[in-house]
């Protein structure tokens, strides 16, 4: 199921804050509305943001009143920037972004000509990673035995993707091909996307689901219930993977009990630019853990940290599953120099 | 500030399920409305709950209408019967109640004397407690350097005592001591004794706490933030501590980044006649985990995991902290001849 949609000038995409108990769609006519649902977790999950920006500047394209080519290519320019600073840690907002935007100030031609251009490039970046998690999923279901039981952090999932999901899809195509798995979902507070969105997926998709509370980890662990652990990632880079806060955790109690740790994502996700300790974290607001929804759960006043991410240094993760390859240990120094594991 | 009390028939205690938000008393005049409490965790806190077994039991002496030694005793032994079966794996409902009808099946004299000597063994068993805890915290203290930050697991603080509390305090005992020490408390889900409780507690006395989601913790090891981690017990066996689910993954986070790990408890939460796997761990009700509070936060049907303890073996446990000593690794083997570390 596509997540994200160009529909006659308008994107469309569900409204992932309000899953699993109300099912909305919507529909975003321009950037402001695109950046707003960006920043608000609306729309979210790194593969996914990726397709949300290009459609972004897209929306920007089209409601665009630029007569000549410079002037659309400054109201690009300015959509871009708009996207870009509305979550500062996943890559796929940046990569995407500078893909459409590269394109347009490449373009030569009329002004209607790039507004197509920028939309059908926006949607050759969402047609890329449908295909991109179909093949990671094919890559990964190799990795899956029967009867395996799988823990995942956070979404991976369709919904965090524009088509299947990266750890849910590897999850999806070992189901598919006829494997018995169940699935152990960690809710992942603060913003619970294991709780409502990954269980929400695979309830619907049939294949068996268990939730716990992020600090039941260790113990399913050490009661043998857990296999392997997959999930996703927002960036990575030469020396750790960033993902949803809690991965990090996650990784160590694997790491401590012999259970094999994979992380699943698109190449698109790699920034071998940098190392973890130049990476900013997104610290999003104290209300996220203060409040669960609408309802209070701590004192007025408390004082809180709130980041969104964390890094997983790559020696506790036991490989990464891409489209092309599934990376692990003795390839993370060989596909890039510069990895100095 | 002492968090039970008998009072002319009755026991007062907090609402502990309404805090912060609520400051609500309860007034409970049967045992069944004691049991109940327990149950639902209005009252909770391993060494807190033995007073409250024992006071529930003193109800039942005060509301019998036995006229002889053997008919009140039948009514307490059923009391008794009736607290215990409220939570299976705190140790202090089982030794509280004990203690107070062994004490009864060896009274010989009059029933109005009995009636009077169960309610003073309750009242006994409650002064005894909070002295402990002061006896605990000034033996902690001493571990417990200037500047130090502690990060805490669930509330053992003086909502789960009678007075002062277990891991809070030696908090406490330091912060009085004039050591500037701050405190990172996790929420722990499901029912958010950290968020709820241990903020609230911290907060009002004015020591500085930041509140974290369960999943923090790795992190805010990771950037170096934690000296020590401190939490209470609801059980001690041969080989592990019994504490509220996700104690067992702060310590292998701790371990992981060689920060000591110090468990706070007086000594009548050893149960050294048995090991780990002989232990039953309370399964608790699956709308716990999804929802909080009256929100849902997943979808219907979903299926559950909803351990309320786990078992951190003692080779993550850099010490505990009783009322009479500081056992290290080294005591593991000698002040039990059964511990088996």
């Amino acid at each position: 199921m596509r997540m994200i949609k160009w529909e006659n000038g308008s994107v469309i995409t569900p409204d992932q804050t309000k899953l699993p108990l109300e099912e909305i769609t919507l529909k975003l006519f321009t950037v402001e509305q695109m950046a707003e649902a960006i920043k608000t977790l609306r729309v979210r999950g790194a593969p996914l943001l990726g397709a949300a920006a290009a459609f972004g500047i897209a929306l920007g394209a089209y409601t665009s009143n630029a007569q000549t080519l410079s002037e659309l290519l400054a109201d690009l320019e300015a959509a871009g920037t708009t996207i870009k600073k509305q979550r500062p840690t996943a890559i796929n907002l940046f990569w995407a972004t500078d893909r459409v935007l590269n394109m347009a100030r490449a373009y030569r031609g009329h002004v209607e000509g790039l507004r197509i251009a920028v939309i059908e490039e926006a949607q050759k970046i969402a047609d890329e990673d449908a295909a991109q998690n179909y093949a990671i999923g094919k890559n990964g279901s190799t990795l899956i035995k029967d009867g395996d039981t799988i823990l995942t952090h956070c979404n991976a999932g369709e919904l965090a993707t524009v088509e299947y999901g990266t750890a849910l899809g590897v999850i999806r195509a070992a189901w598919e091909a006829g494997k018995k798995i169940k699935v152990i979902a960690d809710e992942t507070r603060p913003l619970l996307q294991g709780a409502r969105l990954t269980t929400f997926e695979l309830q619907r998709d049939g294949i068996p689901v268990t939730l716990i509370t992020d600090n039941m980890a260790g113990y399913v662990m050490s009661k043998g219930l857990i296999d392997k652990v997959i999930v996703g990632a927002d960036r990575i880079v030469q020396d750790a993977v960033f993902n949803k806060i809690g991965t990090y955790s996650v990784a160590i109690l694997a790491h401590e009990h012999h259970i094999p740790f994979y992380v699943a994502a698109p190449k698109s996700t790699f920034d071998l630019t940098c190392k973890a300790a130049e990476v900013t974290v997104e610290e999003r607001k104290p209300d996220e853990v203060t409040h669960v929804g609408c309802q209070q759960t701590a004192p007025n006043g408390i004082n809180v940290l709130n980041p969104a991410f964390d890094a997983t240094p790559l020696k506790y993760v036991t490989g990464i599953i891409t489209e092309t390859a599934i990376y692990t240990k003795e390839h993370f120094t060989k596909f890039n120099p510069t990895f100095p594991l």
